[in-house]
């Protein structure tokens, strides 16, 4: 691309109204938006970005689990698409960006080829894939799950939303969701993802963009320790079974392995003692781990020291263990390609970009399982997500644009 | 005493006989007892050992908070008298053991003498004092602190129950426990109190009794730690304010001033995160710490260490600490006299014996303000109280009631 062609820059300001226009349905009071998955405020988003889909003249199809995605032809019949999308379903209380920025982005670069009259080689597809939040069923990332094959529909359509009055199955007909296009979806070419980063680093490294690396893996695990409630005044110590100190080795003991082990992070998030009297030591304590690395061998490092760690210090205090797996993830590794390319791009842009894995799950990481993906981040202030106050800067939104764009661009003509 | 002399031993009998009637008031489905301060059952309870005190030739006089003291009248007019007690209030669904055995055994001690027709110097009294327990209206201990003049009968007139619905004086009248007798009460000449050991010591050692040597110093804190709830995924380790991390290292620091300072104890018994979700560091997190010692300088010394760790741990992690303090006792400390003539007593009853602080409050830890004081403990299985499993074994029934009347005689001579 030469500078002065037609395609070169996407329109922030288009980009940003339309983000501004999703926003507005499921608005909370706090300047959030609430659109859980399969609920009617889902439903309108996509009628909303869908007729957008069609003003732009993509070719819209939906799945069976609701996915939707438009396709803008390309020269090349037999030619395998270049796929760009997120989602638009939110947590509750949710914010503005999340998804929304990766669909409404991908939207942009297919209303800035239409601009320039620019043909492509590949064709380009805007997905919008159902149900990644997880808020109201399991699994999360599901509608990209399903597209890649690894859950079937028909276990998918027999959930039940969480009052257990409908299934998912009635749920999506209710919004006219429920479509026919075939599933397993066909594999595209390569996958990228625009995302706000969710976490500090960029803001606070003053990078613009994110390369992303891949995905953590991730392990969940519900510990309850079992040990004596007694009397705090008259048990003496040699006699104490006490939950609530093995439970806190337990932290002390994730928290140092963050520093033994590479790139590992280690989260205990909740934590109770029970009989939880001021006076009576904790018979038992209940936590949850959530630890996570990039690296699958460092991941099971971490959980096997953390587990034979734990193991010694319940032996040492005669406290008993019950563990209840949560979920568990192996790490997805993005396409050094892909990355590659995002970093040449934001060279070209004039950006700084950093290689990074992603703490958070992404429907690219489902995508990765069968195409080359990669995804570009940009900066969260405060690190804030999930959350009214999840702000990115308009120039940062414009710029991420413009870096899928360039990336996009280059994968069109491959 | 000469052996076979009229009185040398209780009936044992009868004090198990009386134990078992007065666990028929306020009759738990598990076997035990509730008969919480000042409610018809702890009316009903007083009156029928106000009864057997009346049988028994006792003199009966209630003051101003409730308290139910019987005379037996001594030889010498001017002599203060040996007082023998404690409280036959219950906590919610109680034991049968937990105060009653200290009353009833004192009854069983002017029963003892009456048997024997035996004549003392000093008068004997026998004390119920009300609302050890303080489970319907703080502090607990309130009769026997009223008693020795720690707190003013006004104040704890205008209490009003939990639901807010009767003040205590009410609640006294209504049962017809409001009585005129003075207040603080006339000083006895020493005080002793017979009482369930409520931990697992005695049972462990093998060991038939307690010379208990005082009351363990208390102090109760509640601590909120104020970090920065962050996505555990996306937040690197750096950029965390771990209120759970640190308050897993006061877990621990506390376990660790139990090592390093002689006879304390430590218990952190309450515990919990918020927001409390698997997938967020824990912006705050809320706990209780329960230190105590027998000897004032080393909870002084265990407080200090304790708050100077966490600040410490606090600092490194960027979590702000706030402070509530929820109860503060200095240590009671016995009388020596009284000490050492329950180890005699036990040596001439041929049973075993040792020296130990009580870790739970007692009536005692109140008349010790006022005049020499002490305490025999008898085994608790399993170390248990304050439940309807709550047991002594009617042999340590026997014993105890035993060593309470041989201590109370050489007394009565004195």
């Amino acid at each position: 691309m030469a500078a002065g062609s037609p395609g070169l820059r996407i329109n922030g300001a288009r980009l940003l109204e339309s983000l501004a226009r999703l926003a507005e349905i499921g608005a909370t009071p706090e300047g959030g938006a609430e659109r859980l998955a399969f609920t009617p405020e889902d439903g309108a988003g996509r009628d909303l970005v869908r007729s957008w889909m069609e003003d732009a003249g993509l070719e819209v199809r939906v799945d069976g689990i609701g996915n939707v995605i438009g396709r803008r032809a390309g020269e090349d019949p037999d030619a395998a698409p270049v796929m760009l999308g997120s989602h638009i379903d939110t947590v509750g209380n949710g914010g503005r960006y999340d998804g929304n920025l990766g669909v409404l982005a991908a939207l942009e670069v297919a209303r800035t080829l239409n601009d320039g009259n620019t043909r492509t080689r590949r064709p380009l597809e805007v997905a919008i894939f159902s149900n990644e939040e997880g808020s109201r069923y399991h699994p999360d990332m599901m509608g990209s799950l399903v597209y890649t094959g690894g859950l079937d529909l028909e276990t998918a359509w027999a959930l039940r939303n969480p009052d257990g009055s409908q299934t998912l199955k009635e749920e999506l007909e209710a919004i006219g969701y429920l479509g026919d296009a075939p599933l397993p979806g066909p594999v595209p070419a390569a996958y990228v993802e625009l995302h706000i980063e969710q976490g500090p680093v960029l803001e606070a490294e003053n990078i613009d963009f994110g390369a992303v690396t891949g995905v953590q893996g991730i392990l969940w695990e519900e510990i309850t320790l079992n040990g004596k409630a007694n009397h705090a005044g008259t048990t003496p110590m040699r006699f104490r079974h006490d939950a609530g100190v093995v439970a806190a080795e337990a932290v002390l003991l994730a928290r140092r392995l963050t520093r033994e082990i590479p790139a590992q992070v280690a989260t205990v998030g909740r934590m109770s003692f029970a009989p939880g009297l001021t006076n009576v030591v904790p018979g038992r304590a209940t936590f949850t781990l959530d630890i996570r690395n990039p690296d699958p061998d460092r991941l099971l490092r971490a959980e096997d020291g953390f587990f034979s760690g734990l193991d010694a210090a319940a032996e040492r205090e005669g406290v008993r263990i019950e563990r209840r797996e949560l979920a568990r993830f192996g790490p997805a590794v993005f396409d050094e390609k892909v990355i590659s390319l995002v970093e040449e791009v934001a060279a070209t842009l004039g950006k700084s970009c950093r290689r990074m894995p992603s703490g958070a799950g992404h429907d690219a990481q489902m995508l990765s399982r069968v195409c080359p993906t990669g995804m570009v981040f940009v900066p969260s202030v405060g690190g804030v997500s999930h959350n009214p106050t999840e702000f990115t800067r308009d120039a940062d939104v414009a710029a991420g644009g413009n870096a899928l764009f360039a990336v996009a661009f280059k994968l069109l003509k491959s």
